[in-house]
């Protein structure tokens, strides 16, 4: 799947810069890891734990810190952070598809709507009234924007997304498909059964209108399948430079900070914040009206209960076990304040014995 | 994104009820917060914690319990339960969009479907045969109605739902984008490899055929991308007045209890049973086959392995810590039996020392 | 909603084979559970559980073992598997939807596709360029098939799947609404502020072009709103007979062996690699960079955080509480560390007492 160019080390560090250590001419056709990487592919070096793939792989060359250059002597570039060089020349060799410009002759796009001349609208794309679209953008087909959306310039919509009314999304963002953008949050009062009085309270939960807005700044990458809920009465927001995996919920209220990343599965209950430069693990779940410092990664997995004030790693993890194992394990601890208490009676006839013998 | 209505205290009384207290002919334009409400706005106080933001509110009138009336000098409504009061004001000043009637040029409708004269139905939409929709049903756009499909009245499909043939749906729903109901169950039943006897059973894991519908009662909602699966004989149930929030999966076989409200990325397994009136936080996951009384609370993150048969409150949760402390305490949990072994040979040496000793 | 076929044991048993004890000619309509049955059902017995059911049941007929056929005087069927044998009954008894073949006007196919002539294409499907369907494929409304995508014969999507480009399907696959294959996988290199150069790279996390495949083998389910990513470099597998529920994320470069099973809201992240014949319960989690075992099952709820080499069930899971017991456990758990250096202390007083006497 990978395309058909070809770069020598040469071009690739004239456009990228980093300093070419061996054969510059060595031709690169495509990216590749160590342990897989072929002929005609540049694979990276970033850890020590991999010199023994380092020491055998089949790539042509090598992108390697100078500190670990002396590892390998097949052609390669140093610089100081070899994973982005390596993004770099795979965006490089893989440039983006770029998409035809203009309105697919089946989409059905409201008169009132402001559609850059330079868009791409795919098949079957429904486009409601007073939306704006930014220069390069790009919808992918089937999908539904509803009414007083705007999306800014280079941003990318896959297949089958759907924008409730009235989001904001800014510049360069890409939503993948099956994403939900600016759906009802889920606000409820609840009543006594005397309180129900007409047809429309005929229920326990009263329904609190969601009239706030979704909010996503620059550079946001939203996963396939995930939502992202309007707020009640304030708004959303997904602050610059976001990248949300797939499945993740993000309830009304919420405020993402920038270039936080969340892996897949996690949800963020209703108002919660979360700080800047986070690193949030697959399948975690943060409590609503916390919040969460700058900087705090949360292990996959973990449960956050609390507000976090300070930068660090926080995990909330049971160990996994053979069955038989945990089975003990889970009894134990059932009965862990049955143990302390043993412990703290232990601790009061030994003191008592001690006493007695002195 | 609040509308443009204009109530005074007393048109609002005259609508909900309540006792003015103050000005009331204090204008009111949209609810708000205490602590981000401005003039305009009406706000609620429900709880001593937030004593302070009312103090300070920038609000022009506050919802309120008798007892808590001293605590401002703001114009009040006073009223027993101010959060239910506060949804029944924002649906006053936040009426619902209408949808406008009829059916969209590029819907398709079979013909032998009977749509309400008050429906509408949107852009792209698919409508099979034998389906019936009430009055006042909105189907949004690019929606997917499968056949033998019935939707009461008043009930909302947001954009991009797709409902699976047989499906009952009730009045008053509302059902979010990317949702899915009827969905084939998850049943299979294995099979040693030599059992493997034709290309249609050429697989480990044959398929039982999910003949059940889904069945759901009035006043329901559906999250943003939740999936409700049809019974594999009999049906999926959820009762009148359950809301369910995004990301939920509901397995075949389970009835869901009136008045039951999930958080967002709970998943309920097959065959399981949940009674009326319960909680269940996000994240929380049921095993299948079991049966939850009416009126529990599940904590969010909580999985629940065994039957309950008692309201009141239950948690399942590792406790989150700093990483590094985290780590004793995994290695700590791994050794909980040997820990239990370690006090009973305490108990038993101290015992012996102090027969010795008498 | 089952169907109105009717056979007799007799005929039943000369599709499937078994031994029929009682009366051949008995009528079968349809299949039910022991405790719902009813007259002209045929139901399965497989576990003495379930022997008081069985006693009670209305159900006219049997599936049963040889030996519990001792425990009932109604007809019966007996056979080695009788969950299998009733998921073949109840398969002869549902035949599968036989959708019209054709493609609906409304869809939009590129002219470039191979869509076999006995292919049903649903309304409103967007086909793109050089995509191949093979015999007797059904794609359900609404569904996006992007370029260069290959399905085999007799596989169903269900409306409203997404398939992006490149992806391979086999034969005899199943895939439910809203699952999305294809995706672009979750993968982006960290570069520091002074990094930041042109606008295509002005952010914290530069994307890694993601330029696998992904390649679904034959007799593959895949469940609603379940995402599949594609390889950053290689290809994410999902080997022959593999099943999997709804809401499930399978991140990028995984491989999921042959004839493994994965309930709802499970997550897998990249490069995971699963064995064959694995059964992973619903919310369980697995790591990135793991190897998993053939033949292994974990438990639903459950994070693994090391690879298992090893056969055998595994576990990791809190046991739930009512809320004032777990309170006190949380406590507890968050000094387990403080306890174990208690135990400590107490061996070491005891050893010096006990060293003392003697």
């Amino acid at each position: 799947m990978q395309s058909q160019l070809m770069l020598t080390l040469q071009q690739i560090a004239e456009h990228l810069g980093g300093q070419i250590s061996g054969n510059a001419e060595t031709q690169i056709h495509r990216v590749g890891s160590l342990a897989l990487g072929q002929s005609g592919a540049i694979a990276f070096f970033n850890d020590n734990k991999y010199k023994s793939q380092l020491e055998k792989t089949a790539a042509s060359a090598v992108i390697i810190r100078a500190e670990h250059a002396a590892l390998t002597k097949l052609p390669k570039i140093i610089t100081d952070n070899p994973y982005a060089y390596f993004a770099k020349v795979s965006q490089l060799l893989n440039p983006k598809y770029v998409a035809s410009q203009g309105v697919h002759a089946s989409a059905i796009v409201d008169a009132s709507s402001e559609i850059a001349a330079t868009c791409s609208i795919g098949a079957n794309v429904v486009i409601a009234a007073n939306v704006t679209l930014g220069h390069n953008t790009v919808i992918g087909a089937s999908c539904v924007i509803e009414g007083n959306v705007s999306i800014g310039d280079n941003t990318v919509l896959e297949a089958n997304v759907t924008i409730k009314h009235g989001s904001l999304i800014g510049q360069n963002c890409h939503l993948f498909s099956g994403c939900v953008i600016g759906n009802d949050g889920f606000g409820y009062a609840e009543q006594a059964n005397t309180e129900h009085t007409s047809a429309n309270s005929n229920s326990t939960w009263l329904k609190i209108p969601q009239v706030g807005r979704v909010i996503i700044h620059n550079f946001v990458d939203i996963g396939a399948n995930t939502t992202i809920d309007r707020g009640t009465i304030d708004d959303t927001v997904i602050e610059e430079g976001v990248k949300l995996d797939n499945l993740i919920q993000i309830a009304h209220n919420c405020r993402i900070g920038a270039h936080t990343v969340i892996a897949g599965c996690t949800g963020i209950a209703g108002s919660a914040i979360i700080g800047k430069h986070c690193k949030i693990g697959g399948a975690a779940m943060i409590l609503g009206h916390l919040s969460i410092a700058d900087e705090v990664t949360i292990s996959p997995g973990s449960m956050i209960m609390r507000s976090i004030n300070k930068a660090g790693t926080y995990t909330a993890l049971m160990p996994s076990q053979a069955h038989e194992d945990w089975l003990k394990t889970a009894a134990n601890i059932r009965h862990l304040s049955h143990l302390t208490d043993k412990i703290k009676a232990l601790e009061i006839s030994l003191a008592k014995l001690t006493a007695d013998k002195t």
